[in-house]
């Protein structure tokens, strides 16, 4: 059998995320409807999406919940419900081995959320930085991680993932003085593909910038939903 | 328009995948013919793949050339042109923003690389622990690399590209002491997912580890390719 024409392709993909679009719409609507925020955290491998949340949910001052993705195991939801928090596992090997989460993995997983008992949902998207920026999940702000174990080129080698986030964290700053990592030139990166980014550089380990991550959340949920 | 029913998506999955092996298996008949070993590069953004190649390529004792692919910018590629290789850039941007390398864009790249003038010819892939894995690109040997400032755990979470590897590098261990890191665990993880996967701990920085992995890809050039 051979492959279908490229314009079947196109079509193929076209119809996907429109499907996608919709189903995100709809989980957006009933978390926006219950009151809840829904923040997406994207990041590759490593970058520190888990550790960032292990440090928020104690601190966040608000009813959480979250909807963590992984190829396999279920590690990170394991290490996210130690923090006494209602904790959804989607483990994408049982959906082809998906590279991220669609709106679908989401909306299903969202049927098992207590909405009504919390005020911030954040759903931990596969370690990957490319696949998973081009799907809308539903949420209301969209986070990017990176570590500065990474290197300052990601950004402009990343764009897309960086061009759609509301904000980036810039995490593992206590490593700092062991790379050679030029903040300056991450800023410059940051600000090429996406100018108006807000950016928070941040330890987990150190507690370093959490405070100001904090108050970003806390802007979000009372600008964002409202029915 | 409705998307496909699942059917017939597996259907064009498939035959995407049989149309990549084909051509992946001519790449690899080209290279063998010429006696040219091909090695796939893969790992996260970050991993230290460019860092590993640009140690690599001046100890090698061989002609080589490099393949790179990027979503976007030409960065490690130039980072590798200044090596003093022959270096051909794959921007999958130009591919519809692909997240991996397939076997038909190596291909093609292949016809500007002097296969008669070297020896290896090394591809580093697009920045992700996932898709990539999935793509016979015509290669000899695999190689996974992975940054200890990633946590222990990502063998488990993304067991495809460390089944499918030949060797796995263990990189920036000059950064262990400055992390809450369990090679130990690392190991476990590894040995968990591909009991027989040769290991290169090193760091490209002090050079610790590199005499081993330079060995291991003479090994390779001896006993890999014959026509």
């Amino acid at each position: 059998m051979t492959p279908p024409p490229p314009s079947e392709r196109i079509r193929l993909v076209t119809s996907v995320l429109e499907a996608n679009d919709r189903i995100a719409a709809r989980t957006r609507e009933a978390c926006t409807a219950a009151g809840v925020l829904l923040v997406d955290v994207l990041g590759g491998p490593g970058a520190g999406k888990t550790a960032l949340l292990e440090a928020t949910l104690p601190r966040l001052g608000a009813r959480a919940a979250v909807i963590a993705g992984d190829l396999e195991t279920s590690r990170d939801a394991e290490r996210l419900a130690a923090c006494g928090v209602p904790v959804v596992q989607i483990t994408t090997n049982s959906f082809g081995g998906a590279c991220h989460l669609d709106a679908g993995m989401v909306a299903q997983a969202l049927d098992q959320v207590p909405l009504t008992a919390i005020d911030v949902l954040f759903v931990e998207n596969v370690g990957n930085l490319v696949c998973p920026a081009e799907f809308d999940i539903g949420q209301h702000a969209r986070v990017v991680v990176l570590s500065v174990a990474e290197g300052e080129d990601k950004p402009l080698k990343y764009p897309l993932a960086f061009r759609r986030a509301d904000a980036a964290v810039v995490a593992k700053i206590d490593l700092l003085p062991h790379l050679e990592f030029d903040l300056a030139r991450l800023r410059e990166s940051l600000h090429a593909v996406h100018p108006s980014l807000p950016c928070f550089e941040l330890s987990v380990r150190s507690g370093a910038g959490l405070e100001a991550w904090l108050l970003w959340i806390a802007a979000q949920r009372r600008h964002r939903p409202t029915p």
